[in-house]
């Protein structure tokens, strides 16, 4: 079963946001055994949302399409659908009692543009959407579905696992997608595939191999599709294991997680205790290990400290060794590493401090250069790396090393 | 001037990654006066390329394609190219030197599939790729340009930056695209529509408005293109200023920038400072705040105290308030603020303690439970939200109800 997935917006086409929704929709159409074929992105032009649909219903049986339903001018899908499907408008009372509801709620009064929210093609089944004004509208035209969502996420996402999917799910007889994903550290992509070129070559036509490097890690993902879940599941695990087995020094995780969720993992089993100290990547680690729930259970917290005085004041860092050494520095960082284990009483932490850039660099010290230590209760190692001038990319990809410095640190000891 | 982007990759179709490389292009395209018609997400199916690529072709006449370049068997965009455009394929001397050189500068072993990098379809120019062993390529059919670059954020952007957006801007006389950003805050969309109906009636047909709603906050977009840039501006900024005016108590910034940018310009220019005390927003604000170049002269630092030892030995939270409150509760979260100011030393702070979930709620305290406060060096703000029971959205909704009511502070304050 194919879906496709239209995204309407002009704030997409000129890069004003980036489309979240579709990669969300797309994993949970999978997870209901439903392929994702294409994903468009058009404007809030009339012809053009035409053309999209019209060509996507030649490619697959669902659409599901986001955007556009807001209560001022420029938005027009449903305007659209409607000519689109031949129909009528009609208001609908149960969109406007929810609409009426949530001004009630929200204590502000209503105005024309609201009460049109509830205005909807005439043969379409409306799905209420309890999260805001613009109602869900589902279509079935010839063998095809096609549904419009509001583009707003929490509101998409609240309609696709209430309502779509469950929908989906009842007027399919689908099949099973399995995605088995290896996440790996530490070797190029090319020379994984050199590794297990054998296992490669003899996976059946069924099961595809996906290499998907990013920031030093490659995830190897196995992809089949059918009937019976736990045949597939089961064929799928004779090559992942091989896989697996073949690759051990570079295996981080069997599942598709994110290295810091292999490293809360690994943590929580062995009850130790994660701080972080971080200046140049100003949070974003700490960030990305919170994100994941029950992260509780081994991270304490930690410190941003950009002015030297928190470095002193919080990490414990000497004024001595910054201003003979400067922030950027072996000793600082191996010195905020040891801070926080101290300060914040854990059994690891990792600690970052570099010139993200685009100003601050000097000649010895150019920016992108960023000086990782991870410590533990016995011992602190640094590493200096140099990622150039980009200041997102250099707090993402500092990030990224001094996660995976944490994970051979804990590799290391426990092993 | 049109053009589209192509993204090959079954990573995007199943949602394994979310598709960031095409609002970039689309922004630095907008701004050399070329306009994104559709972005088209496909699969890594030489067939699903094909076509694709021929649709788009009817209607731009810039194709940007990224991914399927990598060495490993699932990459086929460039042989699906030489089949489409019908050449054969030639090994490029120049490539092959680069990707020599990068794996000497990496002291790693070359392989064969490393070799066949430097393959190229015989009729395109090849376009050095600095950043990685995939070339760049671009190709001249009938009166279109199709380039071909790797999906690798960075490699893309140091291409498209270093060399396609210049070649782009020699090959075509392309006229100017401007647009006008306002951010607001604290109104919704169809009452900022409401005060404004009859501006925006007043508008000249070749001015777009959209109104962007994220987050509580809500972006009006001033849109059009022309061959003269200062005419473009001058026009544009007569209806602006008269819908800045006319919304004055909700403006927040009057260009396309972020919240926590706006806070950071108005501190530095009062010469104020800021510092964080985050629990379940977990680094996510002081990362926001981090993200943007010169923050530093703002933002000293901050804790992420997950921990009630933390906040108790990082902020001075008192373990009274602690064991009689909890840690998400009016008390602790105004003292964390004031203790964020006093240890920190700094003129503002945010402090933020909720239940992000999925676990963690009581019956009175659900999660999606969020304390927020502000304070200054004379006033501490508190306030709840109750933001549902999804962890990012708790953390990103928790993260913009923070930043507003800095924003709201410092609006009374400097005022």
């Amino acid at each position: 079963m194919l879906a496709e997935i239209i995204t309407i917006g002009d704030e997409i086409l000129i890069g004003q946001i980036v489309d979240t929704n579709s990669a969300w929709m797309a994993k949970e159409l999978n997870a209901i055994g439903i392929k994702v074929k294409q994903i468009t992105s058009v404007s809030d032009d009339a012809d053009h949302i035409t053309e999209a649909l019209s060509r996507a219903e030649k490619r697959a049986r669902v659409i599901l399409i986001t955007g556009g339903l807001g209560p001022t001018k420029d938005d027009i899908t449903k305007f659209t659908l409607a000519k689109y499907f031949k129909m009528g408008m009609r208001r609908d009372a149960g969109v406007l009692e929810n609409v009426e509801a949530i001004f009630k709620r929200g204590n502000r009064p209503m105005i024309e543009s609201n009460i049109r929210q509830a205005d909807v093609p005439e043969g379409c089944t409306v799905i209420q959407n309890k999260n805001g004004t613009a109602p869900c509208m589902w279509f079935e035209h010839g063998e095809n579905i096609i549904v419009s969502m509001p583009g707003v996420p929490f509101e998409m996402m609240y309609l696709m696992g209430e309502e779509i999917l469950p929908r989906l799910t009842k007027s399919f007889k689908l099949p099973f997608i399995y995605h088995k994903t290896i996440l790996t550290a530490n070797l190029g992509e090319s020379f994984l595939a050199q590794e297990i070129a054998d296992i490669e070559d003899s996976l059946p036509p069924s099961i595809k191999l996906a290499y998907l490097p990013k920031l030093g890690q490659v995830r190897l993902r196995l992809s089949t599709s059918g009937p019976d879940e736990q045949q597939l599941k089961d064929e799928v695990e004779i090559y992942a294991r091989q896989i697996i087995t073949r690759l051990k020094p570079y295996i981080v995780a069997e599942d598709d997680i994110a290295l810091e969720e292999a490293i809360l993992n690994i943590m929580k089993k062995k009850g130790l205790t994660l701080s972080t100290a971080e200046s140049c990547t100003g949070g974003y680690i700490s960030h990305l290990i919170t994100k994941h729930p029950g992260c509780s259970a081994v991270f304490a917290g930690g410190a941003v400290t950009y002015s030297y005085e928190l470095k002193e004041s919080v990490l414990g860092v000497k004024a001595d060794t910054l201003n003979t050494y400067g922030a950027v520095s072996e000793q600082t960082v191996k010195e905020m590493a040891e801070g926080a284990i101290k300060h914040f009483n854990t059994d690891y932490s990792v600690a970052v401090s570099g010139i993200a850039g685009p100003d601050g660099g000097t000649e010895g010290k150019p920016v992108g250069t960023v000086w990782i230590a991870v410590a533990n209760r016995n011992k602190v190692v640094a590493r200096v790396f140099s990622f150039g001038n980009k200041r997102i990319q250099n707090i993402e990809r500092s990030a990224s090393s001094a996660l995976s410095m944490v994970l051979n640190l804990l590799k290391e000891d426990v092993n």
